[in-house]
């Protein structure tokens, strides 16, 4: 194979710019719909952070005429490509040796790949040398740059002509994808992008226990953006999320303007907001929770350990959360958290009283700050017409008067299950924020 | 603008044979990795099971020049091509129009769609007529057959040249996409199928508490396939899962050929073999309990409630699963499942004792035939030297002599309450698939 002479090899001395750019993922799963594509969400959402557009994201099989026709198309369109996939040891692993060829290059044994292969090996306890299909992985195109991999065997690799179009290969295994990105290959599209890009980011504020239709006239003026900040609504089984994204402010002032605009939000709908991100409503009560010293229990029928789950998902939630009782049939009702037996004849298992029985009896019994009960039709078997699936009763004991809340819920058995914890966990949100202690 | 003669918009009597065709997704969101392209993958796995390859997929932004090119180089491709997204009452649903221009088909407002919008709005419990802006929705290209949508407000097309070239749009909401596959292109695409095409088809063998690098040997030499069935290895937090694939044999023969493949499977296997599909393990072991007669209590400490959660996630878990105590603090351990504090102070909250005692309580307290008791370090705090984070304790007690299984786990946070609780259920089911009651 004919050599490039080595002057051609050198990527131009100033990085050509990039504004926008192809995303290309490769492997026959993607196609079989066996593998979700989160490499290419993932990516495409790290280049709108920094301002980069993504032209079109395609998936493409192991195979090595498609992968040049489609990496060749996006070159020609965008002059920049990030490609997952194809960087294994094995037969189908065909993205290198395609898109050296697009460029002239011929593929060399990197000795010192190797090495670092080598040392992996062994840093994993494992004896003798690499097998012979691992070298594929060291096999690479004359004149790249390589993306070290600090988290697997493939190494990553960015390719650049001298008229500065590019591309880099990073593997397909999510978390080396995620590391090489991070480590190596972000800093390198960093160089390369135009003067006066603006990043395209967002802030989210989350909101509970308010329909997606009530707020638009909380909102009032906010309702569709704030000036150039636009809202979408997002609804999800925890409540609706409010994003605002900014894709026109410079990246010296989108922070202070998102969160001018984050706060317009919350003053404007008020209660309903609990946080912000990605900031889950457990983690929430579990800061309110904190700041008032304040310990909880639970006792969970239907909900099953669901909540107690949620909340200790949080670390470090040992400070607040005490335990609880799981009372899914009636005797451990009696028997756990002390539901008379004669209540549970006379008005049922779903009902306010039992529900509030139940979370008395774990305050009490754990010794607890706050007691929570949660007793509902689940579904999709077990309902009634007095009880159909779906009612739940919420019961909340501080001590004094409990805060109760009943009423039917929709979705199928997750859901359900899903939003009795929410509604539990909003109700103790609600009274730790308007001042009320236990 | 000029209409074709009507000779030309009627699709050809006998229609072409597809053997493979492109996917397009359509959004803004899908470019900027808001959203995860759920809907290609949906497509591919449902157009591999008939046997029809995807020969590219393709997500483009709310560009009408983006649409027109993308989906035009496809059907020059595929001769066939599914989009997605792009049909909602905004203007940047761009999909019909754009498409319709590459069949050189006028848009026509579809009084029988028009009903049926109203009808829905109707029945929705709203008040006099949809908006205006719901009027583009039934703007359908001439010639096109109509995909009826019965879960939302966006009709599908089916738009087919008189050269059996075609292009079906389905709209970007996942639940209307799948409904109008299932009900209304699914079969259009079945009657366009080559005689003799085989579907793609897999079954999953599930296994949990051995090792990836341990499969292979006990497979033999079934360890790279069965005859025409390829083998994939899948590791996941609930352990190793075995996918058997058939690309070659007849629809007539595949299900025998999957079911002789995942017996051969699962009798080299073994033991670690806990279901096929997609059954969770708490699923496979509710239906042994549910056989002998066996009913659960548990006791769970750095899991939470996620143990009782996953169980009490199958519907009609209740029949087996009593309750139990969720006993984070050291208090809870003593008060709820009657862990004596002496012991606590002398061997620490974390440890075989304890895991047994929690065990034998939650057994006593909620008189079930098995107690499950966990105490572990799920960190990422509250690690030492002599207990590190990851380090579990897991113990089944069935009245006689308790088994116990203590180690260290792997992962962050969420995988070792998880695997924790994978162990557990683990225990049990070996012990009831060994023929021990209890």
């Amino acid at each position: 194979m004919h050599v490039a002479p080595l002057v051609c090899l050198q990527p131009p001395s100033t990085p050509a710019r990039v504004a926008s750019l192809d995303i290309v993922t490769i492997g026959d799963e993607l196609l079989l719909g066996l593998t979700i594509d989160t490499n290419g969400a993932f990516l495409a959402r790290e280049l709108a952070h920094m301002g980069v557009a993504v032209g079109r994201r395609t998936s493409v099989g192991d195979s090595a005429n498609d992968i040049v026709q489609v990496v060749g198309d996006a070159l020609d369109r965008s002059g920049a490509v990030i490609t997952t996939g194809g960087l294994g040891p094995t037969a189908d692993d065909l993205t290198k040796p395609a898109i050296a060829g697009i460029f002239g290059r011929e593929l060399y044994f990197d000795e010192a790949q190797w090495e670092r292969l080598r040392e992996l090996w062994r840093s994993r306890g494992r004896k003798g040398e690499p097998p012979e299909a691992n070298k594929q992985q060291v096999m690479l195109p004359r004149g790249c740059t390589v993306l070290v991999n600090r988290h697997g065997s493939a190494p990553g690799i960015f390719l650049e002509d001298d008229r500065g179009r590019w591309v880099a290969m990073l593997p397909g295994v999510p978390r080396e994808m995620r590391g090489l990105w991070a480590e190596e290959l972000a800093p390198l599209v960093r160089q390369r992008l135009p003067a006066g890009t603006t990043p395209i980011r967002s802030i989210t504020v989350r909101t509970t226990g308010i329909a997606e239709s009530a707020l638009p006239e909380r909102l009032g003026d906010a309702a569709r953006g704030i000036g150039s900040l636009s809202l979408a609504y997002l609804p999800g089984q925890e409540g609706v999320d409010l994003r605002l994204t900014s894709h026109t402010i410079p990246a010296s002032d989108v922070d202070a303007a998102l969160r001018a605009g984050a706060d317009v939000l919350r003053i404007r709908v008020g209660t309903p907001v609990y946080a912000e991100g990605s900031m889950d409503l457990a983690e929430a009560v579990l800061v309110l929770c904190r700041k008032a010293g304040i310990t909880l229990a639970v006792a969970e029928s239907c909900t099953g350990g669901l909540l107690g789950a949620r909340i200790t998902a949080v670390p470090g939630s040992s400070d607040v959360f005490l335990g609880g009782a799981i009372t899914y049939a009636n005797d451990a009702k009696v028997a756990m958290v002390g539901v008379p037996t004669e209540m549970l004849a006379r008005v049922g298992a779903v009902s306010r009283e039992v529900a509030e029985a139940m979370a008395r009896g774990a305050r009490e019994r754990l010794g607890a700050s706050i007691g929570i009960g949660i007793t509902g039709v689940a579904g999709p078997g077990g309902g009634s017409p007095e009880k159909p699936v779906g009612l739940v009763w919420v019961s909340v004991d501080a001590g004094g008067e409990p805060v109760s809340i009943g009423g039917q819920m929709i979705g199928d058995r997750q859901e359900i299950r899903f939003r009795a914890t929410q509604t539990a966990l909003d109700i103790v949100r609600r009274r730790l924020e308007s001042g009320a202690g236990t």
